[in-house]
């Protein structure tokens, strides 16, 4: 009966831990997508795993995305304070999308210095990211509309100001999803800028003054 | 001892969060039956990528559906709020029809356009879901049976109207089951709109009542 | 701070949320041992499916086992309350011969059928069994030797008999073992009825007594 | 809302959830890069069994070394009361190195017995092992600096004692890295020598006494 009284386990406790499992395991999971190069006889293996940069960049972006998104969804839970069936719902859909971003890191891993599939590969990356952000969007947005799984004392300006500030990712991923369509390199460059960015400290989302407020 | 007598750690939260695990792995690990096309100098990825579709299919329908059996599981430990040997052993045989899945997920999205396979991938499918949710039945049948592991105050008609709606679960994919000796095509359409069916918002369960009164 | 003095996460919950997590991985990952077969176009789906029935054996039997350790790790720890840094080492022994068993599921699941190699997959798959009830004694031995990390008001009498009673394991198993010179099958045959014993109701550990009087 | 005033679940339990999680995985995924031997009608599975030993050595070295990172991580966590953004994008860092593990297993366990490679391959393994340890250093120093993370009544001599004692493991694993330019074998017994030796009892961390006084 962990989820309904016991004193120190909240209502959102075992969403948390369930969200927690999937996006530590799609974290970890994409380490399977780096391939171990064979060497024959006149080859070194320097060169080989030299040759498989883009599969250690796809790497690095996919994991510093995947970990900024752990960090605000764990943001978005120091307010919202109770759950619905539909919002359960909502965060598998979430889930859903950052737990295949596996393939997509796989698929542009493999594909990048392929002048032929570069742009469809990148397409498809940037989709998935797209999606990650827009049903962070709505999980977010869900949970804020009137109030609904949020404390009644938030400051109601303070929490217009946090929704439009995420509003910020779906609008800029897709923009560097459209970027591929003129140059994949550039579109892939904007993703592991916004990983750098989102990672340097001053980059915290406002939802934490929210929650010294709330 | 976080089992026995520690505040805030109540009985059932170390099965609860053993079973979150198991299933937010198999659902994560789903995605690794996606697999990446290779194009030869004649091809294009796009093609590749769209031929592809029923592994796709397959990710979304086993993906919801876990997710949706993640849902419900979390719900019925809203009201069971003690744990014996048996359950535990009974918990590990559900969570094992659910840890299963990857595999005939993967059967059905490589066979699902080979005219003679296709029956056969669709039945052994449609039979684990069938097992999934015959052991989501019994978990909560030998949690209920003379509220064995329930509060002492749960309205008894209530709970004989939750645990009549359980059953619809594996009539319905029982049922799919067997359609796919008729078209494998129609069997699997009925788990694909099952798992959209259950997603929508009031489709939520009957225990939630349950949960007010209890 | 969660380890040491917040109300209602005791010593142990780290130890045991870890230890839970990499048991729920090992359980879930055997599912990729079991593979997907190619069939050509005078081949059946079926029959193809139904040669690989070591494949599924394995699987369950690997599956059930890791089940019952886990059940059992957790009623050890409804009375062990402490942990030291050498218990806790002792614990990640005991999880790597856990984490490895998909690896001789894997071997023996291959290798079953093959007439030269069954005896060696069955005595490797036969050793690691034993490994990982022999680190299940040392972890408890440790705990309890002059109740090190148990309750001081434990019944010695009955702490004696759950000892005794977990000696059987390693026994059991290293029997089975032995048992795969003579005959790999019934080696097999003999992890596969245990595994269905321990599932029994009846079949529940001694400690539980403990747990009352403790 | 588990993260700010629940009873029990203090600041930091959603960002030790998360490492361990992180931690369990990588750990667990080991196994995935010890291969199955396919025997042919001359062989023997014995002897291919025994050929595949630097799989099992790297699988053992690095099980214990992430087993070894997980007990450390834990102990911080027992003096660690609270965490900043930045903090938590420092621990995503610093689970990028123990999450990528698996590939450097994989690299040493494939090129260790080729002569050519083997150099390469133990530089990459080493330099993996660096990269854990200086990260274990940034996440503690981040949060000793001017007790930023810590209570304030903490013994600030036994802390700079702690402190100290950290800085052995990049020094070690640097230099462990640095003699495989001279013989990659006595690089690999280095690091199992470490793995040993960081799990004798006697070898528990200062910060046990530091969590005595704080």
């Amino acid at each position: 009966m962990a989820a309904r009284d016991a004193p120190g386990v909240t209502e959102t406790g075992r969403l948390e831990t369930f969200a927690d499992g999937v996006m530590a395991i799609a974290i970890t999971l994409l380490v399977l997508e780096i391939g171990v190069p064979e060497v024959d006889e006149h080859g070194s293996l320097g060169s080989a795993l030299l040759e498989q940069w883009p599969q250690y960049a796809a790497y690095a972006v996919s994991f510093l995305t995947i970990g900024i998104i752990w960090v605000n969804h764990h943001h978005l839970f120091s307010v919202i304070e109770r759950t619905t069936h539909a919002f359960l719902m909502l965060n598998v859909v979430f889930l859903m999308t950052i737990a295949v971003l596996p393939w997509p890191t796989a698929l542009i891993a493999e594909h990048l210095r392929e002048e032929a599939s570069r742009t469809t590969a990148a397409i498809v990356y940037g989709l998935t990211m797209t999606a990650i952000a827009v049903m962070f969007n709505a999980v977010w947005r869900y949970a804020a509309a009137g109030l609904r799984l949020l404390p009644p004392d938030v400051d109601r300006a303070e929490l217009a100001r946090v929704s439009r500030s995420y509003l910020s990712g779906p609008v800029t991923y897709l923009a560097g999803t459209l970027l591929a369509l003129w140059d994949a390199w550039w579109s892939l460059g904007l993703f592991a800028l916004l990983a750098i960015y989102w990672l340097l400290p001053g980059s915290g989302p406002r939802i934490e003054r929210l929650r010294r407020v709330g």
